[in-house]
Parts: structure tokens; C-alpha cells; sequence
């Protein structure tokens, strides 16, 4: 039997909402989210947890309060937790977030850019 | 202050060896480990934790005892914790793996195919 595999492109074609993290799998209980982000985010940390990034398309960059880190197609970042930091993208992107079950997109900022979590695409 | 990146492709081409996992990050107690495989694996399970597979680059298969999931790039696999698993690749394949530290790569079934742990590139 042959056994379902995740595509992260077929699933990045299922959605076009910007900044709306989709789950796409479950480790223990982590997460796998995709999110496609365009502009720029909010200054925001998570209190409680790391955050990775993988970017799967496009470039974006992970602003900190001392400096920034520029991602594109196949650049990973951990985001050390209680660490400030704000996301932007030049271009149109698309990024691979693995992060605990639960965590909001706008970690302890919260506001109107916080979005549904535990969304499953 | 730029920030380094950790970049998948870099991180390949500094290692050549087989069925060998290379931390490249850290998510809180988790490691992203990369590893090249061609050819069959063992039979082995993880007992406390599910294990998750990310393709970069070729083919890879992971069998069950009841199916057999096959993976190219950027395909997305979580084997559930104490399920019984064989990997192999027909072609040479790099797969980015996420799992907590300290996780063997043979699981409990040990014997000399267990590779070093906690290698960083």
C-alpha cells in the first residue's frame, strides 16, 4: 500500500492568504506550518519556544533588534526563544515553520495581525 | 550585523558519507540533521518519539510492514513514534531529518550500522 507523502509545493498551491500559517504535519507535538508572506510583519517573540524557518520559495528577511538575517530557497534559521524579531519579505515567499502545536503567529504581541492557528490545509 | 544563514546546499556539499546525519540546527530539543543515503537501510523503529523526513535532493522510500511511502524533493514524511520503519534510496538522496536530540538513527535495533550522534557540520 502505497502511503500518502506531503508535497510542501502541492500544498502551497491549495492557499493564497498572506500570513495565515497552514499545518501541514505533526511531530509529537510540534508543527510543520507553511506560510506565504509578502510586506512586512510585526515585532513580536515567543516566550516559550525556538522557531524555525525554512524558506522554501522566494527571499525573506528575519529583522532583530541588532541585526538581520536574509533567507531564500532552502535557508534555515532557528529563532532563539524570548528573542525579538521581526519578519518581511521583498518578494512574494513561501516558508516552512516547525514550531510547538499552539504558538501564535504574533507570539506575546498579539493584535489584529494574530491568525487562526491550528489550521490544517 | 547580517546574521548567518544556515543553508541546506552549503551544508551537503561538506560531507560526503553515507547513512551518517549531520546536526545542522537546533529547535529547542530538537535537531535538523541532514543525512545521505543510497541503498537499503535496517529495519528499525524509534520507540519514544515520531521521526520526520524531508527530501532535498533524489528518492528515497520509507517501507512499512503494511506499505511503503516514497519520497522525492521537497516531500514531507512523519513516521509515527514506535513504528516499524526501513529506509532506502534506489538513487544517491540527501534528506533533511527532525527529531528530538539524541535519537539514534537505528532506533532500538542498534547494531553496526548506528552512526555517531550529535555530529555537527
Amino acid at each position: 500500500m502505497e502511503r500518502a507523502v506531503i508535497n510542501l509545493q502541492d500544498k502551497l498551491n491549495r492557499f493564497q492568504e498572506l500570513w495565515a500559517p497552514r499545518v501541514v504535519a505533526e511531530l509529537n507535538d510540534y508543527q510543520f506550518k507553511l506560510v506565504k508572506i509578502d510586506g512586512e510583519f510585526i515585532w513580536h517573540y515567543h516566550k516559550d519556544t525556538d522557531e524555525a524557518f525554512l524558506v522554501v520559495e522566494g527571499q525573506m528577511a528575519i529583522e532583530f533588534r541588532d541585526g538581520t538575517a536574509t533567507l531564500g530557497p532552502g535557508d534555515l534559521f532557528v529563532v532563539p526563544k524570548g528573542m525579538e524579531h521581526k519578519t518581511s519579505a521583498p518578494v512574494p515567499c513561501s516558508v516552512l515553520i516547525i514550531e510547538p502545536r499552539g504558538v501564535p503567529n504574533t507570539g506575546e504581541a498579539g493584535g489584529e495581525r494574530t491568525a487562526a492557528n491550528d489550521v490544517w490545509i
